[in-house]
């Protein structure tokens, strides 16, 4: 264990539109309206900040997903419509003041330049709190939707995206943090020296420049990634300052966190410079009885018409509707997709002999993340432990229903968490940056001559 | 004189970050940093909002405009660095109530689906404020930062802008407005029936929906156009609802309120249905000399670098280097570009007399709109003459100096117009449509068959 004293636990809080749990939203403490509702997600800011969240996080897709199967996307409440994080957090940036707002957004279907640009906006509106979730779309029906026959194959998004992170944050080095004369009595609004052209002409993009926004407050925005393959890691290990990762055991997580620091020295990084962050889906109880039904009543509301589906799915796209749901996985068709995720569900089935219904359960809690269902105590150990062990260095926070999970994690873990001196009582500073202890990054241009143009 | 005793004017506010006058960011009243500063556009909004107007506009840009001329351009506020107008109205949207929030946004370098995204979130989180001000760009600096050789030629980017905006309108539509029963009992979200897949395959775009978005509040955000060329007239006759315009005299502006109203009817349009709102350069004083004193003012820290460079571009680039400033316009070479500007303005000034410097002072404070400088009742006066005479529907503001100038205006020309009967002193609504009296649109699906997929 080498954390030392002064090392804080760093807290994000996924904001998935009425929670995560698949039927969080038929709970009676969900806003089920979470889709189309603001105010609700001024709730959820207002709340994260109050219990001194270093961040909120907001995931993204652009198409309906799911829509193979409407009999059970009907019945799933944060699939359907959302609103686009993009435009949703500038707007939480103006009723909030210290809380960093990460949005999701995929290098696959968007052009750097304007990317570059809403992100760099983003920060200047929040007084240098925006992080940027950088993602390559997994989404088959995005492709669709930007009148293109298919979506691109994994190492070609790769290669894209790699180019896409460079040329932004080369975008957002447009102009230098001191630019800016505006002086009135001479006339002389910048210095164009201070101005640079990117004049990039790559494999994927050809970009000129320079950014029509002044530098961000945080120099860049933080970046995020959340990639858990092999490609993914190592753009992590070369961009990424926040990790997120669904890891289910310590044992586990805390591999991926020594291989995620390890690699980043091949990019001249530290590991200091990399916070790694799972995903920790919780649900928060007076008594560990009472948060046990909390979660069984959850798990009572969930539709076996969504819980087939979404195991379905996980299996494979295998056809499980001649099955008696109260009985034993059948034997299962080869299949091409997800082998490992079946090989998994099939192994817990037969070990822990489990019905069809115990399975579907299983997965429609926490997708794959880390499940922590017990007493303000019982939660603060975990992170403790995972925290101590370095197997992360801090916890992107799911809670099940929203709002009611995110208000019992901040009224009642995390004054637990401060009283063992492993979160924040204030915000060290006003950027997200300062909050996570990351760097402020020097511009490309800084060694380079003038304007290049 | 048609107008009914109820008809009231249409005021839009057009936020150019430190004002219209090219050198009114070196006014002492001018906040120098607007490009930058968010609690900025904060003031305007809620100073507009206090002024009961309808709607505020941001323009847009995605590239340096004036690059050539960079030692010009380093003596201009505006034009360099500013927030990208997507991102920056969410945030007004969180600190206002009852203003329109119309952006800019074009449809040469964005794709429908993820413009149709923001707007209808843009219009959630607003309660239905939103506009959206088609443009197919006209600069051919954005090409050069979106991967492509050159700008695409004006029929094709209005071919391409006619298709974007139909498929935009109807992704809106891809949800009908009661299609969430969010029904926790029985665990039904969504109406299947009311779900509506585009599956739109056009010349420029292959889009097939549904928007991950519930339909917009006002059905559809409000459509603004701007365009004067024929195609521009025509695009607006079809889908504009809102209609911007540079107009110098109340003739030429009766002609194309005229023209547009006239152009509708060929689209089952009625001439109610299209609001014309000329932009108007103010300057308001408390005495008639106070407001000649404050555009000599302005007029005086204009930069000859800067009003030549200015003057040399509406010529179509000609080089007026060697010229004395003070002497009258030499002979001109042909030239290809913007000749029927150049043959206006040389005009001009054989007519009046006018020195270089004389010439470029005209163009650098209104840039084409109708400029007026005077009391607020004098003011009102040439509002009021436009309006009764059917030159005008509303007015697109633009003060030359932010934020004196809007202040000014509320302060002093909208109590003017209020005792005039001539405007608002409450708004009707809480929607954009609402308060410009426009229809909410029926749904495109409203008389199909159900899902059409």
């Amino acid at each position: 264990m080498s954390r030392s004293r002064q090392d804080k636990i760093r807290l994000g809080v996924f904001l998935y539109p009425t929670g995560h749990h698949v039927a969080g939203w038929r709970h009676p403490e969900a806003a089920a309206d979470a889709g189309t509702n603001f105010r609700h997600y001024v709730e959820l800011a207002q709340t994260a900040e109050r219990g001194k969240f270093d961040l909120l996080f907001l995931s993204d897709s652009s198409a309906l997903r799911g829509a193979e199967h409407l009999e059970s996307l009907s019945r799933i409440a944060s699939r359907s419509v959302f609103l686009e994080p993009l435009t949703l957090l500038p707007a939480l940036a103006a009723v909030t003041s210290h809380i960093g707002l990460v949005a999701t957004a995929t290098s696959t279907y968007n052009e750097p330049y304007a990317l570059a640009r809403k992100f760099a906006t983003l920060d200047h509106i929040s007084g240098g709190r925006a992080g940027w979730n950088l993602i390559t779309s997994n989404n088959e029906a995005e492709a669709q939707n930007f009148s293109r026959d298919k979506h691109p194959e994994h190492a070609d998004r790769y290669d894209r995206a790699q180019e896409f992170a460079a040329v932004v944050a080369r975008l957002w080095d447009s102009w230098d943090d001191d630019a800016f004369l505006r002086d009135k009595s001479s006339g002389v609004f910048f210095d164009q020296d201070k101005l640079h052209f990117l004049n990039h002409r790559g494999e994927h993009f050809s970009v000129k420049g320079p950014l029509n926004v002044a530098r961000p407050p945080q120099g860049h925005p933080v970046q995020v990634q959340a990639g858990a393959s092999e490609a993914g890691r190592d753009l992590a290990a070369q961009f990424a300052e926040v990790v997120f990762t669904a890891q289910s055991s310590i044992a586990g997580a805390r591999d991926f966190y020594a291989d995620v620091k390890s690699r980043a020295a091949a990019y001249d990084r530290a590991p200091e410079d990399i916070k790694i962050m799972p995903g920790f889906s919780t649900v928060v109880g007076a008594s560990a009885t009472e948060a046990a039904e909390k979660h069984a009543q959850l798990q009572e509301l969930l539709d076996p018409v969504v819980g087939l589906s979404l195991l379905s799915a996980m299996l494979g796209n295998v056809d499980l509707s001649g099955a008696d749901i109260d009985g034993p996985l059948p034997e299962l068709p080869a299949t091409n997709a997800g082998k490992g995720r079946q090989a998994l569900l099939v192994e817990a089935a037969r070990r822990d002999k489990l019905t069809i219904r115990d399975l579907y359960k299983q997965v429609a809690g926490a997708r794959g993340h880390h499940a922590v269902h017990g007493t303000a105590s019982q939660i603060a150990d975990e992170l403790e432990s995972w925290f101590l062990e370095e197997a992360a260095d801090g916890f992107n926070i799911m809670p099940a229903v929203l709002p009611a999970g995110l208000n019992d994690f901040v009224d009642h873990v995390v004054p637990e968490l401060q009283r063992r001196g492993l979160f924040r009582r204030e915000y060290e500073g006003r950027t997200l940056r300062d909050n996570l202890g990351l760097k402020r990054p020097q511009s490309y241009f800084a060694s380079k001559p003038g304007k290049t143009d």
